[in-house]
């Protein structure tokens, strides 16, 4: 039997159903060194906690991370609180030498991950920051590509990240509409993650300039108990709040390779649900992704004959593609939940010392002076280099 | 907490994975009323068995599926053995009052289909055959909007079921391959699904015709070990087998109201993994789905201004539509295995008396009906109505 | 200067319009031999004819196509009268030593194509049947790709051919419903296509089953002049009159090289406008085209990697591909009416002897054996072998 | 019989047959209020062009653009000469009273665009500038369903024009490459077609900022008689020049409406031959646009209902679309030579004083405004608002 490893999860959202269901399903689909046990779960609320832990089997319930973390049979730390609480959280579980496992964006700023980084290596415990789209099997399988010479020098990187979730001027005034709550909007929420992809697969960006909008600069405050993160003094009644956050970023880059890229990222983009997408246009071969239909990357191959070159689709669910042995057949797909899973499983393998892994909290810190250059760059209208930030 | 169910799996291949997972997450995601709890799993080999049985976390291995069935603390009947042993396995559990939760296709023949029906009926528990893509929401939603009428008066079913995994001439004649194990082959294989989805959604098929093609007639006899339904005469050395069924099989129906419909099934069919593919055509609307893509629904409103129609797709990954609010958030999809799931989640309420399940073992013997009028179809070379084999 | 030919056409319509355009385009895209004159328009009404020869550049105008073809002047006889007209306007240019290039479909029935081929042979004129589908260059290219061998060995022709022009019950019964003027629905003026793409990039087809529908059996009779093909007692008058076509028409075929292969073709599949689809499937690689995006050719190439195997878009727009570099720059495309130039540039260098040009009117023989083939399946519900028509 | 315009056209090569086939194909498919008349084509090589002129029926040949200027006999001076030739040829036209059919982009400068539209407002004769694009039909389409409202406020322009044709390191350095011949690389030649597109749909813009990348900084000398336009000293012997203009060109854009976009413009995106691509997000609905499949476009109808929603692929190829009821029929596609019948149709009723044509030599000046705008944000680091440039 294989020895193991216990949890304990800050946050019973969205994401804290998206990583127990990945703890408790990596060692039955990959042969993973060890076996996570749900044990503790946190999260202010008793009531709502202990049903979240009988529907996932988590032993105990927590109300305070602090004492969570205190707790000596907990090897790691799961972090799927909101952005603003991870860096607390983050700190304290290094100083008590827990693992970490970090939901994104890492931080409010590059200065407060950086911090988060250094306590976590000078702990010398493993910490992964959840980007988790690395581990879309044909994002890897990009990666693998690249890696393998197959695109040869990449001239660009277009990448979009759109939604449409708050285009309605009704959609109340939530706390990733606030700047104290929230650092940014689209800017940090989606750009962080298609930064991210582009750093994985291009490579470090140079400068960096942007243009932002706020569509909707007044918004209704959210009703009593609407809102976890609004302040106290919100009563529920009637009422408007100022918008603090971007509504859509737009930013070009470029990068220490040369290639030029841009990032396009808004919520105002009516018919995109979740389309984060992008192309890459290399000497040898182009790539294009759509996370709406994950499972498929399409592939020109420069080097074919002209006269028969295009952009093909791969469904990337053979088992010789990256994870997809783990599934189930040629053609079968896989979903969003998965690519948590897969995160588990890399996870384990780096916490036993089988591997390494990326993204960790250090590119937490290159992710967020990337944006924060382009908050500079939009602000001041000019091009900022990433070095005036180091 | 809620009441517990005892289920005994018969089979660990791929099925008896999917199913595994699916038992173990309905609860987690979704209001079930019952908790499944994974008893015990059979299958012949006992240690292979017994790390499944750890994987999953099943209490007990069985290696005779008559034992399994005989253990009075067992619910449910999970078969996932080959299709040839379906009838035995489900007559058995039928006789001690177990409920039946069946992989597709049912069994080799109506009339064995017709037995397992009416054993079941007559011990009065629930009987579910799993053809699980009644439940990918796309689907769901599209039996949903043809119910409203939006479709209106459908004139045409449009399948295709195209896979590539054969098409190398010395891929070994497998059990997939000869008639006494499989039946036939992507005519029962995958117009079953295709069959089982146009009656669903069209209606039940009055007469077909069909031609089928055997490409590859001999194959390699597949090495010892490598296909537990070979006979026992098969030593593993060189020599070479009779395929004994279609590689191609394309059907023409006539339904009974009216519409008129294909359906291509193939293993010939290279680029094609697991492509399963309908279009329908309506007076009101159109709709197409491709498994591939199968968060997607593509949809074509005639009551569109004629200037403005066209087939929109619908990410159908809102938590309005079927099953998806269970899971993540707009555009974030799901996949092949989460369908078991649904169908676990629908199965349980069919057990708590919540509501009924389909399809059933008589609609296996539905489906097994048009397949076989298919079969004398193509070899008599004539259009055969299915009241001939009532 | 080039030598002249004189173009004599019956017909102003639709196709009229379509080869008027590309007789006087052919020689300034192409390097013809001979320039083409637009020496005569025939049509029954005098002033209507008067106009499109102005509109064209005719120089006269004639009522009565046997006085055309009387003419000594004339080299080329165009036929671009309805179907039923096609029988006696090719005998009679055929005696009289004329050129033929004929509109599709050939005639009504395999008996009168086979009457009006051996004339033309008799005759020695060249003469060509307008499927011009087989010069969309993307369809071109295609067979290109199979004639070297890209291909394989072909296991499948999965064609569809589908419009929605007729779906409101309240269209009129025009011609094209009426079997003694149409001689089918789609089966004819659709599946002639398809048959013949099906031929030129497969090969001979062996037997057919089919199944046909006619969904709307009564139709208002149209307005008086609406209909030039009706009998002459209708009035206009309020009234209904008889379907006597098929709506749809799905077909079955066996190759003679062992290929199966599916016909779909109907006026009921809303949404489609002109979709003359089809997938192939050989041994090393499949192709997929699509009429409504033309310029575009998918292509699975079987010899690529597994795991970078994927339908490919080729645009077919590239100066090597077939009668595209005398047109514009790569993704620059091409229309429909291009195909008719193309054919003209064939034609007129057929006629120079530079090159023999097909599909011609024995084509127009085996394609209208096929269909037949197809209409007695139907009516008798038995497959039906093509040697059983000759 | 109509009343005849007389045009004299100055260039030969790619755009020469384009508006060649335009000016004949013009009168032939619409109803103009004039007959072109192809009057006289101007050249340097003067067999070359009277080679031209038989082809396309061009009754005179000059080698003199002055002299062909000068004649009373012309009324329209068709410009398809290189842009940097387009200056001096369109304020001589001015002069000499003729109407003005003008190539784009329109000039090198905006001050020399502002010249000449001063130049012909003066004159008093019709310019035009000739952004096909804008008549192709999904693109009139899209204008008026912005017109009619159908997609609210406009929130984003994602605008990509991407081509692959000078990849190679070995293409040589044609003028195309030169920024004395050429103003810019695809910042002008392809970014000023987006910007003009930009204009037409969304608006003014009011503020850009840009990166431009040069990814092959020196190319082979082109071999003598290759390069018209390099200069004299060119001996077609070995060597390397520099390249002088952008590969690719990555600009962002505030509009004076509030709307936020991209132009992302390369000649080094592998895989792309003409892609001119955009997105149009709005509060009520949004478009994508396609050039390489130009007859679709894709509509996102937010006020159908939210489970219903999606992108639809319109096919723009019926009677009621813009221009398409003077070619075939629904379904069968057009290509780009027609988008240069319908300008002329439209610069023929402008002539008539039936309509006003755009965009003209004004739309030269506010597009090349945008396009140095964006020269200076990518030059000196920084936004850049179009007002510094009045």
């Amino acid at each position: 039997m294989k020895k193991q490893l216990n949890v304990g999860i800050v946050g019973t959202k969205f994401m804290g159903r998206a990583h127990s269901n990945a703890w408790l399903a990596a060692p039955k689909f990959f042969d993973t060194p060890y076996t996570p046990v749900l044990k503790a779960v946190c999260a202010r609320d008793k009531d709502a906690t202990a049903g979240f832990a009988e529907n996932w089997g988590y032993i105990d319930v927590e109300t305070d991370w602090r004492e969570l973390i205190a707790r000596p049979d907990i090897d790691i730390i799961d972090v799927c609180s909101p952005t603003a609480n991870h860096k607390e959280v983050v700190l304290a579980a290094a100083a008590a030498g827990k693992h970490i496992f970090c939901e994104k964006p890492c931080a409010l700023s590059s200065a407060d991950a950086r911090e988060m980084a250094q306590a976590a290596d000078k702990a010398g415990v493993v910490h992964y920051l959840n980007h988790n789209y690395r581990r879309v099997p044909a994002i890897a399988f990009a990666k693998q590509m690249i890696d393998e010479g197959k695109l040869g020098t990449i001239y660009h990187w277009r990448g979009a990240y759109l939604q449409d979730w708050i285009m309605d001027p009704n959609f109340p005034l939530t706390w990733h509409l606030q700047k104290e709550y929230a650092g940014a909007g689209p800017h940090f929420d989606l750009n962080s993650h298609a930064v991210d992809l582009a750093r994985y697969l291009v490579g470090e960006i140079d400068s960096v300039s942007a243009m932002m909008k706020t569509f909707v600069t007044e918004r209704p405050l959210p009703g009593a108990g609407a809102a976890t993160f609004t302040s106290g003094s919100d009563t529920g009644s009637a009422g408007m709040g100022e918008v603090t956050v971007d509504d859509a970023s737009f930013m070009l880059a470029s990068f220490e390779n040369g290639a030029l890229g841009s990032f396009d990222s808004s919520r105002f983009a009516g018919g995109r649900k979740n389309y984060n997408y992008f192309e890459l246009y290399g000497s040898k071969g182009s790539l294009i992704f759509d996370l709406e239909n994950m499972n498929a990357l399409q592939y020109c191959n420069l080097e074919d004959p002209a006269d028969e070159q295009g952009f093909r689709t791969i469904q990337v669910t053979n088992a010789a593609h990256p994870f997809m042995d783990a599934w189930w057949a040629p053609g079968h797909i896989i979903g969003y939940g998965n690519t948590f899973v897969h995160a588990v499983k890399d996870f384990l393998d780096a916490v036993a010392g089988k591997s390494t892994i990326t993204p960790n909290l250090w590119d937490g810190v290159k992710i967020m002076q990337v944006l924060e250059a382009g908050q500079l760059a939009a602000k001041e209208g000019r091009t900022v280099k990433l070095s005036e930030l180091e």
